[in-house]
């Protein structure tokens, strides 16, 4: 295979956003592309012959694109509701997947989506862009090389003010909107369980056992809608959202070790992923790039003043970073979050051509995924245990470990 | 009352410190003192005369100390497990009581405190320092003038590498050691709790209903013992310790806002309380004193931009401090833990002269201190939900707001 030729099912902001980074590939052709909405295929089918020269073949079903012989692999990144149908019905048409993120709203819907791969080993990747991102990267890179000893408590979130991109315009049509009024849930956990995952060997040699999940009021959104009535969505005046402002979850794994995510995306704040890992030797927090070494000197009474002085000392161990980083580009920095974007889908076409494996694959998805289902019952519950399932169906004991790079 | 007659029970590394504050002031008098070490007993005898010229009153016995006639107040330091005991039996002997932090080990003893209270109505405080320390006040000013709108959310840890503590010394007497090794729990909440049940108005209009906890496993204290072989209390090594390095705790309240607390001290880190208040206007983070509003430009992808160019903001409001912070004086300020051990002692003294209100009553510290038990019960049942009692006997609702200063 010299040249993959791709289908786009999706065609939001982040379908686009996935567009624009790939249609820069040399080897890589867009040749189909579809969104339920017409105004979207036309948009991007334009784009992409401005681009490649070629107008793709534009369809508001996408079973129309599975059935095309010329198409390769396709790019999912629809609502949340249809990624694992439509990634299902991808594997069974033969098209390799690269499926975006989100949250699962059964585990049956993971079971599926395992099983579907078990039949058809059709090659499939979870575009979980930040287990490409250089803090998460240089972090993993340590815990590799057993700097921070046994890893016992890893900690993420999805902070990220969204208030605007739920209810922005007259005529929203934002699948987060409708997650937000009918649904009380972890809604967004890979982007900080992702890199958690990896750096835990989740799914090999370790698994996520149970978790609990507590979710704030909802407060935000209401406030906002009342603050902004003049260029709010009119049909959301008055409207009562589902979706807790905080929801904080605690997983504990086989091993031991514990993780804390929190979903934190309807109060004004700044962006923040707080990937933070802890372990018998030491600590590393991506809210300051800081990284504590047992032994350092721990003179510090109020961390205000331990960071003032040591952020961003973690880039003193940059030459720990795998070459993706060492020889990064700033043409690969700018084409999606701050590079990520780019070597995500980079690995992805490039195992596509080599026939290797994918390194986050349907039982990350599924395990990933399916937290946000999960969540759901546990604040259903008051917080009630919920058991997380082993997708892999006893296997994680046999699996090896594998970064999305070489670490060591 | 001009000058306070004091004993001091409980003569450890604590009871020296606040010894060591409460000593200068002008009008209090060090009476008696007492530890179940004669050792102990002997040198603060001897620190007292030293600093006053007089020789206090020494016994291994606390009720030696109850029963004098020049004992006005007791300040009560011991181990954990004798806290609320002596405070009882010093209420019930009609001496006021200042009482150092600790979690509790069951909610009867929890009850038997605030019964006791309200059958005697003797001054009683609880003695949570973080009450009074600068951030936290500063955080809580803005929340009283609504800056930052509905509070939704806080959260705080206990993040203190207390290895060294535990373990050390080849007699360790050390209270905290017994519970390592035998208890699984948070076991010390209130440092982070406290300042939080204030803000958020417990026991005042607002009350704790529900928790979960989740612990890590064990690994932080058997390599440190491992690693220190030579000079540790030899009966340590190979000891198996029950208490998980990382304790998770999320806490429900009545008006929908959550609370989290982390304990963590048998890892290496900086320490770290990370006080934090997010509310429907703004955020407030500790960990870099930095304050976010509504409005204000969130141009940075990763935080640690943002905390690189925000450091210390919040100093930008310092104004909103109450006079006893306006007005510290560099003793003030090296008499313990950077001010708040003297602000608070020297409150406690205020209010016992004057007849006023104690601003951490017996029902914030049955509330904060219950927590250790109940996050014992939830951790041994799975992280399963238990529910806080209600200390107040329905009397939240009708409970003002008080603050240790007056912040508006």
């Amino acid at each position: 295979m010299e040249k993959v030729n791709v289908g786009f099912i999706g065609l939001g902001c982040r379908g686009g956003g996935l567009m624009g980074t790939i249609i820069d590939f040399y080897d890589v052709n867009i040749t189909a592309v579809c969104d339920k909405y017409e105004d979207r295929v036309e948009e991007k089918s334009e784009f992409v012959k401005e681009k490649k020269g070629v107008l793709p073949f534009g369809t508001t079903d996408y079973r129309e694109v599975l059935a095309r012989e010329d198409v390769d692999a396709v790019i999912i990144a629809t609502d949340w509701e249809l990624h694992i149908p439509i990634a299902v019905d991808a594997m069974r048409a033969g098209k390799a997947v690269a499926l975006e993120v989100g949250g699962a709203y059964s585990t049956e819907d993971c079971f599926d989506l395992v099983k579907t791969w078990e039949d058809t080993k059709v090659p499939f990747m979870f575009l979980e862009n930040c287990c490409y991102n250089r803090e998460e990267l240089l972090a993993t890179a340590m815990v590799r090389r057993g700097m921070l000893g046994k890893i016992v408590h890893c900690h993420g979130a999805y902070a990220h003010d969204l208030r605007g991109e739920v209810t922005h315009g007259k005529e929203n049509r934002h699948y987060r909107l409708r997650n937000y009024l009918g649904r009380n849930c972890e809604n967004y956990p890979t982007h900080e369980l992702g890199p958690i995952a990896k750096v835990l060997d989740i799914n090999r040699g370790n698994r996520m056992v149970s978790l609990v999940s507590v979710a704030s009021g909802s407060f935000g959104l209401e406030r906002y809608v009342n603050d902004n009535k003049d260029t709010i969505n009119p049909e959301l005046i008055g409207a009562k959202f589902m979706q807790g402002d905080i929801v904080n979850t605690i997983i504990t794994c086989a091993g031991g070790e514990t993780i804390t995510l929190r979903l934190d995306t309807t109060l004004p704040r700044f962006y923040n992923r707080e990937f933070t890992v802890h372990g018998t030797k030491g600590l590393y927090e991506q809210s300051a790039n800081t990284v504590f070494f047992d032994g350092d000197p721990e003179k510090y009474w109020i961390s205000a003043d331990y960071i003032k002085e040591n952020i961003n000392n973690a880039d003193k161990y940059a030459y720990l970073l795998p070459p993706a980083w060492q020889n990064i580009t700033k043409e690969m920095l700018d084409s999606g979050h701050g590079g990520m974007d780019y070597l995500e889908l980079r690995d992805f076409i490039d195992r596509l051509k080599n026939g290797d494996d994918m390194p986050i694959d349907v039982y990350d998805a599924a395990s990933w995924m399916c937290i946000s289902c999960l969540s759901e019952q546990s604040i259903r519950e008051g917080g009630a245990p919920v058991g997380i399932p082993d997708f892999t169906n006893g296997e994680w004991k046999n699996r090896h470990s594998l970064d999305v790079y070489d670490l060591l």
